[in-house]
């Protein structure tokens, strides 16, 4: 049965695809794992790391924990991982639902007692999952947005999916807020091929897993507040890492 | 005048792949840096990292340091590195030449101390130096050799570079000795198209630089053995690793 076969190499290709997913199951098993990303421009380097996907919340980015006071209500997490920010708050008695585009990510979660998962993309994502009051992009996930024009398409499909005093709160950092020349060559790169300077092009390796090439969007403030004209949206509040240059958290509410 | 554009090109390239020596230099700047090497499989991983290649002889791994009461007289360090090795036999009293096909390593060594250096790879070697008492290629650099016909005629080669009781240390890794699903698949991946279980293709990365992908090979004493048949050496002692499974340094001596 050819349509079988055919599964079985798409189910292959796609657990190949899913580095992000085996580090974080390797990690749960082991303690151990390195998460390697590699940019278009050829640059590599260790993320964070695994261990930062599952600290606890005493261990958090200073900015992590002091946005969790402007969470309310019902909470969607999209990016979820391996549930550092939606355990904590389901265990603060939200109910939190996790969605993200790695199935073992799900898994994750779910070993570790995240109780609402759906595995759904960022762009996958519509009312039909019910009505949220927070909506956590937190780790630098605003970056799922990907580029600024999906940015504002997802953004007015948020207000569809939150209650009127819905929130989005928005991890990201201002790409410029950097001295690695590495870094600024990229930013130009960027520029010169009609791109947000902090547009960048990544994919996620593990071992001889590779997630597919995606973009992933870093952006100042002034940046974000460009997005957000005409989407509903607007910055209440900007909660500014004290610990690492450019990082924030934009508390977004709706206009 | 075209011939120096296309000089500068070439050095472009040359330093563009000198991702080793860039490593070391930013780690005797910074402190910091991180060795990805990539394998032909997919397969990323980071390396013991820089700060192995800059350790003190007391933090060495045991075996590296039983096998240096092995080392006498002029002494020929293949693939020198950062000067680890090389740099605590000058500092006894030895003649150390090193030589290494990264720029920027030797420029490295220079700045610690390292009086002698040649930009020579390792099949670039010739009794134009000289003759060495002892040769030494520590840190897996038997690894260097690539694969077992050049083996061969390197160590031929070596024969003629050295004095009659001349000796070489050769740090290699039995690469059966894994439990890890990955690697075991890779050796029978080289076993399948002709090429020795631990012949690993792999390019060195840091930053955006990444060298030309090379081959680096590892072996049991069994595999050495046959290697070492008809080439005037042989393995006079075994220094086994205490630390780490399958490690080992090879003492060679000519038959």
């Amino acid at each position: 049965m050819p349509c079988t076969g055919r599964g079985g190499e798409d189910d292959l290709l796609k657990d190949q695809q899913d580095a992000y997913g085996h580090l974080l199951r390797h990690y749960l098993r082991t303690g151990e794992g390195t998460e390697i990303v590699e940019r278009d421009d050829g640059f590599v380097d260790v993320a964070g790391g695994a261990k930062a996907y599952f600290a606890p919340h005493e261990e958090w980015p200073d900015h992590n924990t002091k946005a969790m006071k402007y969470v309310r209500g019902k909470v969607l997490d999209v990016g979820v991982g391996a549930g550092r920010v939606a355990l904590h708050l389901q265990s603060r008695g939200h109910e939190v639902w996790g969605i993200d585009n790695s199935p073992l990510a799900l898994e994750v979660c779910h070993e570790r007692g995240l109780r609402h998962t759906r595995p759904l993309s960022a762009t996958q994502l519509s009312s039909r999952l019910g009505q949220f009051d927070t909506i956590l992009m937190m780790g630098n996930n605003f970056g799922l947005v990907g580029n600024p024009r999906r940015a504002r398409w997802m953004l007015r499909r948020f207000k569809n999916m939150t209650s009127s005093d819905g929130r989005i709160l928005a991890d990201t950092r201002d790409p410029a807020q950097t001295d690695k020349r590495e870094h600024l060559a990229y930013h130009e790169f960027n520029r010169r091929r009609g791109r947000m300077p902090g547009q960048v092009r990544i994919r996620v390796r593990f071992k001889t897993y590779a997630t597919p090439w995606f973009d992933y969007l870093m952006v100042s403030k002034e940046e974000l507040e460009d997005i957000l004209q005409g989407t509903g949206w607007y910055p209440f509040r900007y909660i500014d890492s004290a610990d690492s240059k450019g990082m924030y958290v934009a508390v977004l509410e709706k206009a």
